[in-house]
């Protein structure tokens, strides 16, 4: 049996997770988890990340309506972080884009390369 | 200029770096970055972390040979992490794995999806 307290979590109970959309392999976003979250997200299926700022579970999508479904979950060698590839509905960043990483590094210069939907 | 001093950095003064596989968008591994450690990748192409356990650069793959080579950096929304899109060198995982998340929980076990090369 898989037991979410086997996993190894920082000083502040939690450890970083990334979801990455299943279909399109494109790496959404990163988030943070504690035990509680992880085992919420495995048993509704819905991907609920800890808030570090609102110091609170989030079911993300729950008011936006931008949903995270979970295909699988994946745990790495240093069990000490996870990646969760997911069904996302519509965009998974609160900017409106497809993904949190629409910002890229080009011959030094910050380059948007994604926009909102 | 992109200027890494202008990143969100932890209270140890790093953040979290997802590894991607260019070609196959595999998701290899996630590590941690300094400023400087972020300046040294851009600055040689060659991807490079700070070990936590080590309290030391890492230039990834330098004693194995299994380098990653930076195809493109990405950060994200709030600024406090980083993507990049590698060209791996053979196994990204110390387990000889191509990944580090090898590991999948299907119907509540942990099952290994992926054998060293």
């Amino acid at each position: 049996m898989f037991d979410p307290a086997t996993l190894k979590f920082d000083a502040n109970g939690l450890l970083p997770v990334i979801a990455q959309e299943h279909g399109s392999r494109e790496v959404l976003m990163l988030a943070w988890m504690n035990a509680e979250a992880i085992a919420k997200t495995l048993d509704t299926k819905r991907v609920t990340y800890w808030s570090r700022s609102r110091q609170a579970f989030w079911v993300k999508g729950e008011t936006s309506g931008n949903l995270q479904h979970l295909v699988e979950m994946r745990v790495d060698c240093d069990r000490d972080c996870l990646l969760v590839l997911v069904r996302q509905e519509g965009p998974a960043c609160h900017t409106g884009r497809r993904s949190c990483f629409y910002t890229a590094v080009r011959d030094g210069e910050e380059v948007e390369i994604m926009a909102p939907e």
